[in-house]
């Protein structure tokens, strides 16, 4: 058992990183941002990193998709999916999930920001969207990087021992090798340090979530499921996205994959058990 | 100027802790929670503040609100608001906006936990929705209290200055004080710790993001505007809602109010002349 003094200290950590006051409050008045000194603006997205021979365009037309939702049956319907079967998924779905979670609406000034569908402090949108694919329609199996600026694909290539691979950068949860597809975030560090400086990480957190929300939503109106991962393993998703770990870091992930269209919780509801088995 | 040193090693802290890695995994063999340990499940919610006499039933039935909304369009469409025109805003309105952030659709077991419009680690639902209530049909302006298990508001009582305490809670952001209600999103901290211990709080983070999103788009939905703030001064939001600060403390906030139907961009686009007139 962990040491009850290491525990408290690290609570304690915990607790003030979440309340960002204190410790932080004291440099609010000397600290300056690097926009603030004029230091050049990071990229606002990363580039491609393979070639275009790799790239996949996305389709934009939705309207084909069943859309129209009442959003208190929207919202009432999105739950948390682990129980995946493994059936037909559409590229425009996936290209719709993208789109819901990180799709570029505009772009303010020549470079400035870009206005996507996700809130974010500041416009930074400091998020790169990594996929591993299993089973889309039109794509190969494998390891894929978004490029939001033109709702493209990018094929980095296949992962031997994929299901082993999605299991293990989740730290064991071998449900998720049942997706169609997992969406892996990260973090681009710099791109919100460059106005937030040492009070970026804090917000950055939030925003994952604004984008994580979307994705449930986005799943519930397709009739897909998704389960939001806070937990994986950031050595291993460092090196199967080909990160550096360190200005550039995996933030959180969700699998996606089909689901029973009833609904059925019964299956669903063994994970629960001990909820029922001890009464509480 | 911040000292470069001790920036450098904040932003460190920043990333490290947003990894969650590093640090915290030499801890992972050793650690058990609270909830393994068997030590007592704290309540799902916090208990009502005030007598029953202060309690205001909310209005349950949305099919009056125009909630049909195809999900492109839908996230097309949201947006960050900060121009409020004042306009009238029904109670079945934010009756609607708390349900789609903290609404609570059943229980899980007795009182393990309960399920909501929105995911969160473990289900444990870890906060609490603050008011302030500036013009909502038959409510009186002032401070209030969410309580989800019954879909009611509690109201804590009036506040003098309202408008001022407004901006004042949001580092003096004035805009907000247009607002018809602000809502402020508090942790309480063991409710997630229960569970997680030293892991509960960057999780957290994000799932103050997910609720932030559903409130965007219920938002969106209705008509009405909003702006995630996560600059607030803990200490008066603290003092304002009689938190304790320590267990249970502030995370994020977000007014909302009434917009042109027009969505007219050029009036808001003032606050980014500087990109414009800089040229960026």
């Amino acid at each position: 058992m962990l040491d009850e003094r290491v525990q408290q200290e690290l609570i304690a950590k915990g607790r003030a990183f979440m309340r960002g006051y204190g410790e932080m409050d004291q440099y609010m008045e000397d600290f300056e941002s690097d926009q603030d000194l004029r230091k050049p603006q990071p990229p606002l997205v990363k580039a491609p990193i393979v070639g275009e021979e790799h790239q996949i365009p996305l389709p934009r037309d939705f309207s084909a998709l069943p859309l129209n939702w009442d959003l208190s049956k929207l919202f009432f319907l999105r739950k948390s999916s682990r129980l995946f079967t493994e059936e037909h998924m559409s590229l425009l779905q996936l290209s719709f999930l993208l789109w819901s979670t990180q799709g570029v609406k505009k772009l303010r000034g020549k470079a400035y920001a870009t206005l996507r569908t996700v809130p974010c402090g500041g416009a930074r949108h400091e998020f790169e969207t990594y996929l591993l694919v299993r089973r889309v329609d039109g794509l190969n199996p494998g390891v894929y990087h978004y490029l939001p600026m033109t709702h493209t694909l990018e094929y980095l290539g296949e992962r031997e021992k994929l299901d082993e691979t999605i299991s293990d950068t989740l730290c064991g949860q071998a449900w998720a090798a049942k997706a169609n597809v997992v969406f892996y975030w990260s973090m681009v560090a710099y791109r919100a340090e460059w106005r937030y400086g040492i009070y970026a990480h804090r917000t950055a957190l939030i925003d994952t979530g604004h984008v994580g929300q979307n994705l449930y939503l986005a799943c519930t109106g397709l009739g897909l499921g998704t389960c939001g991962i806070a937990a994986f393993s950031h050595d291993l998703c460092t090196q199967v996205f080909g990160l550096d770990g360190e200005e550039e870091y995996m933030v959180y992930t969700a699998p996606v994959g089909t689901i029973k269209p009833d609904n059925d919780e019964t299956e669903e509801m063994a994970t629960y058990s001990f909820v029922y088995e001890s009464g509480i």
